[in-house]
């Protein structure tokens, strides 16, 4: 960790920079000599050409070998019983993912993904891993959960940047390691209200639109979260308008952060940030990964162009979020409502077949295949 | 092959039986017990009770190894010019097969496929495999491509038999070797259009609805496709009335298979009766397979408990389909019409995940979760 906050922060944000215009082009053009019919591959192929402008070299560089990043802490509003489950689920699913029975584990084992968890802000003691286990831990706690954000705010403004930072440094140590493609993965009991408060807060989106039913609530309790939700925005911008220096603004991405945000989320939003400086693509999840990429847009528009949307999830926010983003096409659309990088882990896969498509390819020249008979114009 | 022609395709419908009604109970309850929301995992843990009730097992088999069979064969209905692409490219795509550089080889090498090409009635000659090619080619031809469906039937009922029984051979063949899951895949300039009038023939949607731009027609050549679709509709419908014994009547799918179908129509349905009498899921790429799927449906019903939708292509009449086969989640929707067994492919690590998601996750129990705090009654 840095020792001044911010300031690897404001190096991060001063190096991310937009898409290469000459490798997108290359990849585009590149599209129409593979031995198939142009825009046969949909989506996979606006993907191809998107790695190829995030490396600056066509074609890219297949994205492995992957890391996924599980960043676990505790959220203060949970004392409103907002979720089916207990807080204390956090630190045991924490010694679950470490023990290797989780999706997460069983998703990253066939996805060929290496699995790390960072306690950025659990509330409670967290046991060591193992012998021999194989995922790391990595205590990189910044406070033992956030605050109740219906009341004040979730956490202080240095706070804030220090969880960014934290996942910053995370996506560089995972860089440095040798890993091409870093996946979001969360965990944290009441992490999808504090989510709906975010995407409230920067999209403008009502309270009842973004909240979801999370990891089970009936209707009842869903009524009773939406809220909560709402009390948690109305705090929030009433705070907004107070005339104090410390107002979290619109414009402010860190301070709506600190207000209505989680540990996670500021963690989240720096591997999307860390990862886009060094130019390697992110598989964002659901939609506590949507949250958090929130902020890393608002942050730095340019970060999107390392993002590649996993799945959407079942949860109502995240459809909002993506078009927020502009991320339109999410890969993988299969109802799934787990969190804990399930989405993305999905999607890697499709990535990399992306990539390898444009990479390995024969073209009609190599391949001996007769162009066909009418001008490719029409496309 | 056997010796006389539907010997095998009887025993083999014969042998298929539906889904093991106590392996599914079983899977249904395990997913209560997994450490995750019940439902969270949305269609994958669906997809995990249907690989149950197949294998009679609960948890099932993880589908591995996998292996694609790409099914090649030519359309006499090609004369009238529906494809942008001429019948020559069938047999350069089976070399470019071979040479390793189509979109098929590059997605089965990132799935870990297993790959084989089975000519099933190509019109041209085919080379033999290039000295160490590790794609086998089998020379499966029952004739060398249809004859042209708008005039008359694209083959005899006994043509169709051995094309059928050419794929369960195939199916055997890949089982027996080792194979745990298979996967559909077709290459035959011309079999969209084909497609749309089996596709017709069976659901009784109309020519319109059914014909897409297949691979890449204009506005206009497109109108032209369905007025062939139409043109091969009209005619199969005036011999459906005709009197005669041989009268393809809809309750007879070999002689609607062989009046309107391909080659590679009746090798796929015959994979699908092949691996399901073997009790080996299926995954079916896209509209080709589809109707060939319609074929085998009609054949046996329960062979559906086999099959799995891999994705949505783009083609219209695909959508169509998927409803009238009750598979109503394809697995991938990335706007893809390339066929050769891309959807299916990409389709594939996500059906192992559905099932190692049952098989390795820990329990509540197991996993020292703490069950949440009301009812599952919800769900």
């Amino acid at each position: 960790m840095p020792d001044v906050p911010g300031r690897l922060l404001a190096r991060t944000l001063a190096a991310i920079g937009p898409a290469d215009p000459q490798a997108t082009k290359a990849a585009r053009l590149r599209q129409r000599h593979l031995t198939k019919p142009l825009g046969s591959l949909g989506v996979l192929e606006d993907l191809s050409v998107q790695l190829a402008g995030l490396a600056g070299s066509c074609p890219p560089p297949v994205p492995e070998p992957a890391a996924v990043a599980v960043f676990a802490a505790d959220h203060g509003v949970a004392v409103h019983g907002i979720s089916v489950w207990p807080q204390e689920v956090t630190v045991q699913m924490v010694a679950n993912y470490l023990a290797g029975g989780a999706a997460v584990n069983v998703f990253a084992r066939q996805a060929g993904a290496h699995l790390t968890v960072v306690d950025v802000g659990i509330a409670g003691p967290v046991a060591d891993p193992p012998p021999g286990c194989p995922v790391p831990l990595l205590r990189r706690r910044v406070r033992p959960g956030t605050a109740d954000l219906t009341t004040g705010p979730a956490m202080t403004r240095d706070e804030a940047v220090r969880s960014v930072e934290t996942g910053i440094t995370v996506a560089h140590e995972l860089v440095d390691a040798g890993f091409r493609c870093l996946l979001t993965a969360e965990m944290g009991i009441g992490n999808t209200t504090t989510s709906a408060v975010l995407i409230a807060a920067f999209t403008g989106a009502g309270a009842d639109a973004v909240t979801g039913r999370g990891g089970g609530l009936s209707t009842e309790r869903r009524r009773h979260k939406v809220a909560v939700v709402r009390a948690a925005l109305d705090r929030h911008r009433r705070d907004q308008n107070r005339t104090d220096q410390n107002r979290p603004g619109p414009a402010d991405p860190l301070g709506v952060l600190a207000d209505v945000g989680g540990l996670e989320h500021g963690a989240l939003a720096g591997l999307v940030l860390g990862a886009a400086e060094r130019r390697v693509p992110v598989i964002l999840d659901g939609v506590i990964a949507g949250a958090a990429a929130l902020v890393a847009a608002a942050l730095a528009p340019d970060s999107m162009a390392a993002c590649v949307a996993g799945h959407r999830s079942a949860e109502p926010g995240h459809a909002i979020t993506l078009e927020h983003l502009g991320l339109s096409h999410p890969l993988v659309d299969l109802g799934l409502r787990l969190g804990e990088g399930t989405g993305a882990l999905l999607a890697l896969p499709l990535v990399q077949t992306a990539c390898r498509a444009l990479r390995e390819m024969a073209t009609f020249d190599s391949g001996g295949v007769s162009v066909r008979d009418e001008s490719l114009a029409d496309d």
